[in-house]
């Protein structure tokens, strides 16, 4: 059964346990656009004792630069290298895991981020947000259809959540994926988000739109993937031992520390309650919860 | 194993044995824009025998009238009624196994023949081709935006192939799937399809797209599956064990045939060969074969 966080002692534990913290945003730090209680203070008291800060979001369709900017809208201070997206795991993924080399260019069906992050890893993209001609629809009569001028330098389909899918779009990158030798990488496979009081359609349908023409089964590097760990550990150079993953969701990203052999904390804070995690197997419980993040710093404030 | 057709007396004893033939029509009547030998010889003399034919295709954006046009390019003289159409399917199975009533309406994701076939049943229809403002981007703040107009009639969403496919259609089609009471019916799944050359995204592909981010398994009308089969017995009131499925594909026309109980002939004129089919386990294998669909006037024609 999971360790509820309730007095100083188990926050100085914890402290003593871990080096690595590695965040959900939105349901742990923020809810949409209210900052959530003691969020500032926590991570605050955590960089006062040297602790390693990683901040990681499935949203592909902003770079880290951006994310950044969030942050900052909230009056929190994080630098890019402490925010991992699945988009900056794609393109991770690609350079370290799959070797790419960068004179292979990427075909993007995604957003903003994917372009960025692939971009300064040195990688030319196509596709993606850039390419106005793909608002109309497919011609593949029309010689001067893009359908008719692809790259044969293409090495990878980079696919994420794109607003601006549409048919045309979905054609080119099928083309790229019927050749044997270019890489399908997902940025995530989260299949809804929601958005103004709405359900939207997320990552994960888009996703699965490619894999089922595409026949081909992507590499996954969102959180609770394994991709998305190798890409930070790659990155970071954390041991697992020494990290812990804090998050609101259970299938995400609790599933993401334990399957990956990281301690995890789950705050109710966003989509779970206690009851839920009371009704879970033994293992699949994470290995603290806290009513939510705030209560870190709270704790270790009071008196012994 | 497979029973070949290749003497005059097998063709005397399968006019004996069933009613109604039923066709597949790309790569069994003709290949392309080339119609195949004696196909007009072979249709002709089933008809002087007295039998029903019925033309079974998984093209859910043509309507039976447009594919009646499409045999009369080919000199074949079909009826309305012998096309049987997965968009058909769809109403079909629309209105007499679901029973819906024609009060309520359906949402179309997909081309012209599912808006044809569930307006000839009395329905009516919203999204498909006749909403320009849709292929504009989503802007779910703009109280203008069609999602934010959403129809309190709806009653089911109808999914087929539709090369208009973008995320605001996607998205829309989704806020209707999140209703519990709207049914979901798929035309068909097949997840690509040739064109000029080429592979592209087939209804499968919109189909999956919609699954994944409604969380809703969908009632699939078109070959293989039992709805296609169920319309076409509803419509038609045949007698399945006097029955036969002619095609070209195992996967689809001869998987549609045996699974519902009907005999069933492959002719190799279109994506499969004697090899193929010996290498088939027992229960895998069609009722016969023949080298092609004019082999049954060819050989009726030959002496004793």
């Amino acid at each position: 059964m999971s360790v509820k966080i309730a007095n100083r002692q188990q926050v100085i534990d914890l402290l003593d346990s871990y080096d690595n913290f590695l965040f959900d945003c939105d349901g742990v730090l923020w809810l949409d656009t209210l900052l959530l209680p003691k969020v500032l203070e926590t991570l605050g008291m955590l960089r006062n004792h040297g602790k390693h800060l990683i901040f990681v979001t499935n949203n592909s369709t902003k770079s880290r630069e951006q994310y950044v900017e969030k942050f900052a809208k909230f009056g929190l201070k994080v630098s890019k290298s402490e925010v991992f997206g699945s988009a900056y795991a794609s393109a991770i993924y690609a350079k370290d895991i799959l070797q790419l080399p960068t004179d292979k260019k990427v075909w993007v069906l995604g957003g903003k981020g994917l372009e960025v992050e692939f971009g300064e890893l040195g990688y030319t993209t196509l596709g993606g947000t850039r390419m106005p001609e793909l608002e109309s629809p497919l011609n593949s009569n029309d010689p001067s259809d893009p359908i008719n001028h692809l790259d044969p330098e293409v090495g990878a389909v980079a696919v994420g959540l794109d607003t601006h899918l549409n048919y045309h779009r979905l054609a080119i990158t099928l083309q790229y994926l019927l050749r044997p030798d270019v890489a399908f990488i997902a940025s995530n496979i989260d299949s809804t988000f929601p958005a103004n009081g709405m359900i939207l359609p997320g990552a994960g349908t888009v996703v699965q739109a490619v894999a089922t023409c595409s026949h081909k089964t992507p590499v996954l590097c969102g959180k609770p993937n394994k991709g998305m760990m190798d890409a930070i550990v790659e990155a970071h150079h954390i041991d697992k031992s020494r990290s812990i993953m804090i998050g609101d969701r259970l299938n995400t990203d609790m599933k993401f520390g334990r399957d990956n052999g990281l301690a995890s904390l789950l705050v109710l804070t966003g989509i779970e309650s206690e009851d839920t995690l009371k009704a879970l197997d033994e293992k699949e419980q994470p290995t603290y919860y806290a009513t939510k993040l705030g209560d870190l710093y709270e704790l270790l404030q009071k008196g012994n």
